[in-house]
């Protein structure tokens, strides 16, 4: 034994495998590493109700959301096209990746459309299932309206489809893994918005795929999750190593993995009481954006349905005035709020969240998303709404608004 | 201005954007974190001679050879099925990669055997280039056996071979976008393991494309690098937002992305020191290795150029000894060592690299891998001959090894 001063020393020669002990390695260091990655990985599948091997790390939400699509068309083996329901709502890294499936003609895509609340109906996506349709997927709740989807009533009418389908029999390479007849179509939710306030029982939501962000939780690391059910057949989109069941190659993001689990853990149990704390905050906040009457006059609306969205979200329309200016004149006030996706923010254009709400929407009315966190309160509030008071008061100057021409929803 | 104590106070309200501020927000905090991330990849281009642009982020080295393999072949948009030049002893995130695109008959790939001293000869890369040969990926220094392959020599082959290639106009997609007839073979070099050692200068190396890894930098995050010259053909493997010029969409690792620029321009400031120190270490530890009797009774060999590897690697065969139970032993008296890639560890089987050099091995023969870094002293190198001493005479009671067969390099 390596000692020194009577004390056990390490010798770390295993640096090409990684600066830091790496949960590959099987030296003493590696079984470390390995022993905290599987009880993160176990606490993860416990907030899901899942199995910890139906869990795969990887690098965040947009990875887990081209995973689950790429991996959903590329590991089907149908003898037609794959086909792929989604909706008009999603976030880019499940619609723009079901566009590039389509552009390289390795799918079909039929996008639904949602109701001016926001909202999908499921029935609409059961009609558009069909054969061939090896996915379907929509989101829990949306980025930029904070819109809540009825994912356990769409997973009821896929589990009603699959019963009754025609058992048209499948390619042997897909029967021998023991993939029943009736596992298509999938049904993957983008659950990253969701993550803080709803529930996440992969079995209650009636999900075989289930994508989660590091992004969205205070304190996690840069990782995402992917729940992916036992038994469905998805393919690699990477190469590599035989990390994750070979889905996700690389070296694991431990230390973030680390933080992932434990801020997720702590979100999980805090769930119930910080979204009725934020549920009233953010009543607190409507009820001031109406009442306020510089506000009521340029014709200001709330997007998406007031019920049914996520307790943090408060998205409002305010017809002529661009998003972008809004958000550097609420910046230049201390207040940091956004005009939609950061992914897709700076363009100059309306969100396709925003168009997909209201068709008449132009590129020039501002929308703007407030989302709540745990350090809001009610004070921020007044100083928000006090604040879009004074910035409509000084824009008004410029942009002249068609007189109160609420925007039919 | 939102103000408390006469100190301008910010209120977050995007906390759906990231849970702390995210590059993509075009908000105070936004631009300020978009500053962070411009500074640092002016860093890393700075380092690699590159231009800020060229510099694309990812989650690691996998990544970034999954980005510049899978990229160049769905980017190429030739009438030919793209063909792939590489060698059989690349990490498995370039190997693994290529077969996966070949099995999808998205790619037709030549694998190059390199010499028994674990160095490719450029002249037999030369020889597989054929007119459809969109990409030729050859590693910087091997992560198992540290060899260091002749980059600039294969550079210039391939330089020559575009200039006199035959001038078959390319499609006018890729005409339109300004890349010339003679862009291909593209030439990409996996430099994980070469980062803290060798020269990274793209113009001096003369290569399109350069992955590197966090994982390998001390202090670094868990981040990768892409670097692309600005006129090569990507197509993007994700989708999803605009982040790093479209070609890898999600909220860019902003607190990974900072140390890993911070750990790299500390090394390469370090490179030559460092390589000088490690070289004398390596050294000591070779000749301690060749006169260390009960080695030689064994039958130890060195894996790869003696001359011509990584400062910090010594990789080493024991015949008729499992290298997992060699690495077990080592590490329960202190000393991590590691027998393969992690990423392909534990599995039992000798490793595609050491069977590339030495096609007569047999999975029972094992394979030490070495690898130092910047703690290393040669007191530790004392202590892992005389540990290794040890474990042999322990182990000779049960393995009897064949008397001194040298097999043939």
């Amino acid at each position: 034994m390596a000692k020194s001063n009577g004390k056990s020393r390490k010798i770390y020669m295993d640096y090409a495998a990684s600066a830091e002990p790496n949960p590959g390695s099987i030296h003493e260091l590696g079984l470390k590493a390995k022993k905290q990655l599987d009880g993160a990985r176990r606490s993860v599948a416990d907030v899901l109700g899942a199995r910890p091997a139906e869990i795969i790390f990887t690098s965040g939400g947009t990875e887990s959301n081209n995973m689950a699509i790429q991996g959903a068309v590329l590991g089907a083996k149908l003898p037609k096209l794959p086909h792929i329901v989604t909706t008009n709502i999603e976030h880019p890294s499940v619609l723009e990746t079901c566009k590039m499936l389509e552009k390289r003609k390795l799918a079909e895509i039929s996008i639904v459309p949602v109701e001016s609340n926001g909202i999908v109906d499921p029935k609409k996506i059961k009609k558009e299932i069909k054969k061939n349709t090896v996915l379907v997927s929509v989101m829990y709740a949306n980025n930029e309206i904070g819109t809540i989807q009825p994912i356990k009533e769409i997973a009821k009418k896929i589990r009603h489809y699959r019963k009754r389908r025609d058992l048209t029999p499948l390619p042997l390479s897909l029967a021998r893994r023991g993939v029943g007849e009736r596992c298509f179509p999938l049904f993957h939710t983008d659950a990253v918005q969701a993550v803080n306030y709803l529930d996440l029982n992969v079995e209650r939501l009636g999900v075989d795929m289930l994508s989660l962000s590091g992004s969205k939780l205070k304190g996690a690391g840069r990782v995402g999750v992917l729940y992916k059910r036992k038994s469905v057949p998805l393919a690699p989109i990477f190469s590599g190593g035989d990390q994750e069941g070979a889905l996700r190659p690389g070296t694991e993001n431990l230390p973030a993995i680390l933080k992932f689990f434990t801020a997720l853990v702590k979100a999980h149990k805090n769930k119930e009481k910080e979204a009725k704390r934020l549920k009233k905050i953010q009543e607190y906040f409507f009820y001031k954006l109406e009442h306020t009457d510089i506000l009521k006059d340029v014709g200001m609306f709330l997007n998406g349905d007031r019920q049914e969205r996520l307790p943090n979200n408060v998205s409002i329309t305010l017809p002529n005035i661009p998003s972008d200016l809004l958000v550097i004149e609420l910046s230049a006030r201390g207040i940091m709020a956004s005009a939609k996706s950061a992914c897709k923010a700076g363009d100059g254009k309306s969100s396709h969240v925003i168009k997909a709400i209201n068709p008449k929407i132009k590129d020039t009315d501002g929308s703007l998303r407030f989302s709540l966190g745990r350090k809001t309160t009610k004070r921020d509030i007044d100083e928000t709404v006090k604040a879009l008071s004074q910035i409509l008061k000084k824009l008004k100057k410029w942009y002249t608004p068609t007189p109160i021409l609420k925007l039919e929803k």
